[in-house]
């Protein structure tokens, strides 16, 4: 089967490539084409099922050339993130919406309707809410990254309904410890004061201990995003996205986590400078979820803040 | 102040100007000039105020030929109803998604913000939902008409948060009763076991009796959207979309009360022609409603449905 991964190359396309090429099928398919596309090459190891292309996918032409009619799969992650969509809203519209809406539309021209994996995000969420997010809570972005993601969901739904594609879209928990370097998401920080002090750094929390986060490490998501793409989506009825089970965990938490694992010289890397206005963004975000559904379909969380810092340890570390 | 009807020719559209046009401003400035735009013209008196224009909305020139820039109040009831949407899916999307995305772009760049009243319907709703729709409810789509809608809404919300526009979004329920002719929307049959009957005409019933529907009558429909206009939008906080009351009646109440009203022998006008098809998609609509932050905002349901009745022969019973 011919597989597509669109934004590819960030770190969590990267990891489900791996994982799909080490796993070699999909739903006992296997896989005989892995297209990974992106904005700049990934650092992946060569493989005969691999190609890489890297373009615009804002241009029309390049949905055409990457999704030939005989398409099975397309994982679709390209996006541009939530900070830099708020700041540059045409482009946000552009990336997020506007080449989605188009993908779509090739998807719906394909030989058969292709199995269409989205991520979304807890970004759909904000404002006035309630306390505790359950998997029928309406959306109320606050940034216009969680109305596109919000956007995104209903039409891949919709797409699905009439049976053009056959979707599931996974909103995913904040993502700690993301590996590599800090970016342009108003949640870079969440990793950073993990990852830099781990690695020798110093790395600046603009936000209180008590802030909290709803989170998953990128070990978990790749999990949750291969059993995904294995599943059968009549389970999901009507409604074709889930909420993906995380842990509440507070910032506090989390330093103290990585001190009993590290101990407090690492944790002295941590500078706590705080920033009203991220703070004010970062506490607007909901931090409780039932994830019911997700749960219900064997979907699952990580075990402790403690086990997600020793697998960035082990998966992602980058020794100094 | 210089307001726009968009799809103005509609009954709704139609009613709307002439309250418009009679009460004279919006949030108490004078209206000069009210342009009504539609596919076709409507049956208006002539005012010096009122200048109409017919086209089609998704044409590029046509919005800015229609949305000067110094246009203050967008009043947007645009739509290709919901049968022909799912059944005209291409048409749907231009009309309902992609005529809506163009016209926020042309609203973005007035002189000023201006006011922007979208109707959006509870056909957001379908599918696996609570008995109860709560105005914290996740909209669950199951036609395009109505993932169309709840799609407009997260952009309306959206270009509202970020200043380019001062939106409102009003989720009317089931208009009953509609004046003029059946249309192709899913709900006509709703309006047309009270409307034909009381001109002389049968009408086909085919739900069951004790089908429940939530409903809003035209004279109430305008009073809110009348009052949408003049309220002030901070009261919306961070979601400007307001699920308005309606009345949750059951067939058989409409029918007994006709009944009431006018007798046996209108009522043996009603046809009652079972269709599963109907009965499928009319039993997935919610029913049920708190609508707590309307209420809350002064907007109000109409008092029973012999009222509705009542009103309907006072304002738009055509004589036969």
């Amino acid at each position: 089967m011919r597989v597509v991964i669109l934004g590819g190359a960030g770190f969590l396309g990267q990891k489900l490539t791996k994982a799909l090429l080490e796993k070699g099928d999909i739903k006992g398919q296997a896989i005989s084409k892995l297209l990974v596309f992106d904005r700049f090459e990934a650092n992946l190891e060569a493989d005969e099922r691999l190609e890489q292309i890297t373009g615009d996918i804002s241009q029309p032409t390049t949905l055409e050339k990457l999704i030939l009619p005989d398409t099975d799969v397309i994982i679709h992650l390209a996006a541009i993130v939530s900070g830099e969509a708020e700041q540059n809203f045409d482009l946000g519209m552009q990336i997020n919406l506007h080449a989605t809406e188009a993908l779509l539309e090739v998807c719906r021209k394909l030989n058969k309707p292709p199995q269409f994996l989205f991520a979304s995000s807890i970004a759909v969420f904000g404002g006035d809410m309630p306390e505790i997010i359950e998997d029928n809570t309406a959306p109320t972005p606050q940034s216009s990254y969680g109305a596109q993601k919000a956007i995104c969901e209903l039409l891949i739904n919709d797409y699905s309904r009439k049976g053009f594609i056959d979707g599931i879209i996974l909103r995913f928990p904040t993502i700690v410890v993301r590996p590599g370097k800090p970016n342009a998401a108003t949640s870079t920080f969440a990793s950073s004061i993990i990852r830099e002090p781990l690695q020798g750094q110093e790395a600046i929390c603009p936000v209180t201990g008590d802030t909290k986060l709803w989170i998953l490490s990128p070990r978990q998501a790749i999990r949750s995003a291969v059993k995904a793409l294995d599943m059968d989506t009549d389970l999901l009825g009507s409604h074709r996205t889930l909420s993906l089970p995380g842990i509440t965990v507070s910032v506090q938490d989390m330093v103290t986590s990585l001190e009993e694992i590290s101990g407090k010289a690492v944790v002295d890397r941590i500078v706590w400078q705080h920033s009203h206005f991220i703070q004010q963004i970062v506490g607007s975000w909901p931090s409780r979820f039932t994830a019911r559904r997700a749960l219900e379909l064997g979907f699952e969380p990580d075990a402790s803040m403690t086990e997600i810092i020793q697998n960035f340890i082990e998966d992602d570390l980058v020794k100094t």
